[in-house]
Formats: structure tokens, C-alpha cells, sequence
């Protein structure tokens, strides 16, 4: 299989913290995409024509994405602890936790263009900063549960959004006031999967 | 169930044409819920800190989002044909297409957000245009393939997507050049449940 890859991607970190917790990164072959939002690259665009990455090229020519998709295509892949809880209750709490951290991705790379454009747009850069709070306050409130929780696909998508705010914004200093959060993403980026797989510039 | 909900959200309606199609409609209460990018609505951020509509809210007070994972809890709700595939081959496609329909939609808000503002920023907008069109091509290749799929979340997906152009963005005027997928689209729009959630204004 073929991964279009970026080393600073949190999206695609998403699916390489995966495969290193499953024991698939070998059977990934990286190929190096760069991606911008204002550059579509036309050599993704037929492979994804919403010039996204992560981005799955599986061995029949096909595609998969995005990054959740991905992940959980690599969940049938391997015959350890399944990421991807079977039980229904614990798997749409995993689901919303997904949909959480991608959410909150999404919304710091919004907000982080929006700082670099021309003319930002206060009601935007106010508006972004409302949701984060309260997506921490949200998390903050979730962290023992989160802690409680088998470690699977909703951890890693709290934690990549949570690390990106690192790589990308280490002015917002949100850990002080949310304490458990913090600790527990710490736990979180001593795993070797995390570690492997940290946000670089390069 | 309650679901926080706008007559004018796509993503809303993506859950609302599943609800009509599975037959749960009458299971949802429906609570009017206004956001927009820049603002953010605080009886919203208890259930949701991101701020986004769909949200459902169970009988035991917990929230999911966003509209995939409310719709994939409604397919375990309902005793008829299930709307995401249990093969997984024929699973993994439609996710795939599930996550082409939900980025298509989200380009077309960032879209119309862009032109709206004070200083739209032609970077952006070309980049739209780009991504836009490869969507569209990619449909096109794929519209029989579609067509030819027992009907499930992907064709919801694709369908409130494309829907969304004719009510956002009259001057796209993709029709003619796609015409494949644009008879699919009129075939789905043609069903009870897209009919009963056609997207207006009020």
C-alpha cells in the first residue's frame, strides 16, 4: 500500500501513530506529498481530488480516505487489540471522540491560516478562539474517562489535534488551566508510537 | 432523541434524509438550533464545544457527531435494509465516499464563506475552483459505479453535497459538463426523503 505522506501532516500522523501501535508500518510505502491549502497539488488530485492527505493507495489502484477511513481499513489489517472498539456503546463514544479531535484539528488549521493571511478577520480569529476553549474545557471535563478508556482510534485523534497545538501554536498555553488534559496527553506522547511519529519541520 | 437542527444545514440534512429513509423520523425532536462560522451559539457548545449542527443528544443526556456517526447509530436503530454496507469491500467504498461527499461540502462552505468576506482572497478561491472541478471529474468516472450500488450513506453523502450547489451556488453551472453524475443527482433528488428535506431558506 502507498501513503501519501507528510512528516508535519497531523492528519496523516493520525494514521502513522496507527500503524505503528498495530505493527503495519512496514507494509506502508511512503510517498512524500505537499500539500497547501491555496496549492492543490496535480499529482494528488487523481488519487484525491480533495487534495487531502493522508491519502491510501491500496494494492488494487484504488484510494481510501480520509484519515479515519484509513485507520480503520488498517484496524482489518493485523491480529492484535482492535482499535476500533466492537462494543456499540463503546464504539460510538469512540466515534464522537473522533469526531471531536478531527473537528479540532480542523479548526486550528483554519484559525492558523487565518493568521497568516492579509487581512484576518477578527470575527473569525474570536470565533476560533471561543470553539478551542471550549473544546478543552469539553476534554478537560472527559479526561478521567478518556484515561479509563482501552487505548484506541478516539486517544489517537485527541491526541494528534493536541500535539498540533505544540508544533503549530505554543502561544495558546491552554495546559495550565486544564490540568488533566495535559497530563494525560503527556502519558499520551511517551508512547513509542508518539514518539515516533512527532510533528518535524523538514 | 433531540437533534440540534437548521432547515438550511446540509449536514443536518444528511441525517434527516437517513432518519426518512430508515423510517426514524418521528424518533427525532427536532430543536432549532442557528450557528455560523463567526457565531459561535452558546446553548449549542454544551453538546457540541465545536459548535456544529448536527448534534443528537440521547435519551441519557450524552451528545454524538458529527452527521456520520449520527447516522451510522440511527442504521443500528431500524429493522430495514442498513444503509452502511456490512461487507467490507462494499464498506470501505462507501466511506470513502462519505468522506469525498462531507470534504466536498465543507470546500463549498469555506467557498461561499470566502466570497462573502471583505477581502476574499483569490489564492483561495482559485484553490476551491481546482478542487471543486477534480471533485466533480472524479464523480463523473464514477457515476455509473454509483449508480449501479445498492443505495446507501455514500449516495446521502454525495447527494446533499451536490444538492448544495444548487442552492448556494447557482453560477457553478457544473450540469452540462458532468452529465452522468448530474442524471444521478436528478434521480436522487427525485426520492421522498430528498424530497421531504430539500434545503430552504426560513
Amino acid at each position: 500500500m502507498k501513503l501519501h505522506w507528510s512528516p508535519r501532516s497531523p492528519f496523516v500522523r493520525k494514521v502513522m501513530l496507527f500503524a505503528h501501535e498495530t505493527g503495519l508500518v512496514d507494509r506502508l510505502e511512503l510517498r512524500r506529498t505537499v500539500v497547501a491549502m491555496t496549492k492543490p497539488n496535480p499529482e494528488l488530485l487523481p488519487d484525491n481530488p480533495l487534495n487531502k492527505i493522508p491519502t491510501l493507495i491500496l494494492d488494487d489502484g484504488s484510494s481510501l480516505y480520509d484519515s479515519i477511513v484509513i485507520c480503520e481499513y488498517l484496524d482489518g489489517l493485523h491480529g492484535g487489540a482492535k482499535l476500533f472498539p466492537e462494543e456499540p456503546k463503546a464504539y460510538f463514544t469512540a466515534m464522537r471522540r473522533c469526531a471531536l479531535g478531527d473537528g479540532l484539528l480542523d479548526l486550528l488549521i483554519l484559525w492558523r491560516n487565518e493568521r497568516e493571511r492579509k487581512h484576518p478577520d477578527p470575527d473569525y480569529l474570536a470565533a476560533y478562539a471561543v470553539k478551542f476553549d471550549a473544546s478543552l474545557a469539553a476534554l478537560e471535563s472527559e479526561a478521567d474517562a478518556l484515561a479509563a478508556t482501552p487505548f484506541g482510534i478516539g486517544h489517537i485523534a485527541i491526541g494528534c489535534a493536541l500535539s498540533y497545538t505544540g508544533f503549530r501554536f505554543p502561544d495558546l498555553e491552554w495546559r495550565p488551566r486544564h490540568p488533566k488534559i495535559a497530563a494525560w496527553l503527556a502519558d499520551f506522547s511517551r508512547r513509542p508510537a508518539a514518539v515516533a511519529t512527532e510533528a518535524r519541520d523538514g
